[in-house]
């Protein structure tokens, strides 16, 4: 199985009508990604924000569940946000893995053109290859320019009837993804 | 395919030490709980807790976004939350859907013991018979007491490759149930 990690990005991503911004950190991604990750045997969660405050904001977050009181108190989140790496920009994330021609970016994406299966991705995961990182757009998602860069665009996440609704929170997007890629 | 129904226990539930407690309600969850139901096209999220100004905050927090200024804000929320029904017990859940001999309940657990496939669930739901309602604990998940008096129990979510870890947030669990419940 191919090494697999995750990159949170905070920006580029887009806002509610379609404009690139820059969203906040969000303390609960932040946990509940890591121990998504941590759960389907990922090897590093990025989370991506150019400001350097938020970034220090990241650290401290995960600190105080690494080594402050916290860790002795709910070991089970030390071992998930040890995991998280903040970096500024995506290329920095991809630069801490080898490069990126020495790595696969997979995208999720919430148009069909274009995207692979999820059980075509799982296999690609199994045969020999580059580490993959799959990134996860925060706000309202990954932009076009980010997407087109990708090694593989994943499909859709859909219900078997489909309801007319897809607006899953990242959190419970990349517990799919992850559970769709690597669950048994 | 037989209506599914959610149900976010807050009591009784398992404390870090195995005690039995009740939880607080938590925003995040009816947020991403609701919005992964109303994806996967289930019918109602009930949100139990048996402390009246618990169920009233999760009153509030749906009304903003159903009736307050997020709805306009936000449509995509409204629809989600509006899903959600707080009861104070489980029984007053059940009594809501007909009773509970006019349902199934179906528990995840995270012992493999006399547990159910997925796959073999997610045929069940295809074929007919009763509502199911599907219960996801709050804190460190249901009681056995609870467990035991499910009509099915599902298998616990596991990565191909085990990292021996089982730590997902309940957000995470509900949305990877779903998904292997009712996701294509």
């Amino acid at each position: 199985m191919r090494p697999v990690s995750l990159a949170l990005v905070h920006h580029p991503v887009l806002g509610r009508n379609g404009e690139i911004m820059t969203s906040t950190v969000t303390n609960i991604d932040l946990h509940d990604i890591s121990r998504s990750a941590r759960t389907y045997g990922c090897k590093q969660v990025f989370a991506v924000h150019p400001v350097e405050a938020q970034r220090e904001l990241v650290r401290r977050i995960c600190q105080h569940w690494t080594d402050g009181a916290s860790a002795q108190r709910i070991p089970d989140r030390k071992v998930a946000l040890e995991q998280i790496e903040p970096t500024a920009t995506l290329a920095d994330a991809y630069a801490s893995l080898g490069g990126r021609d020495a790595i696969e970016v997979w995208v999720t994406s919430a148009r069909p053109e274009g995207s692979i299966r999820y059980a075509d991705a799982r296999q690609r995961l199994a045969e020999p290859g580059k580490p993959v990182v799959v990134l996860f757009g925060t706000s309202w998602g990954l932009p076009r320019d980010t997407v087109v860069t990708a090694d593989l665009v994943l499909e859709p996440i859909v219900a078997l009837e489909d309801a007319g609704y897809n607006h899953l929170s990242v959190r419970a997007a990349c517990a799919i993804t992850l559970d769709r890629l690597l669950g048994r």
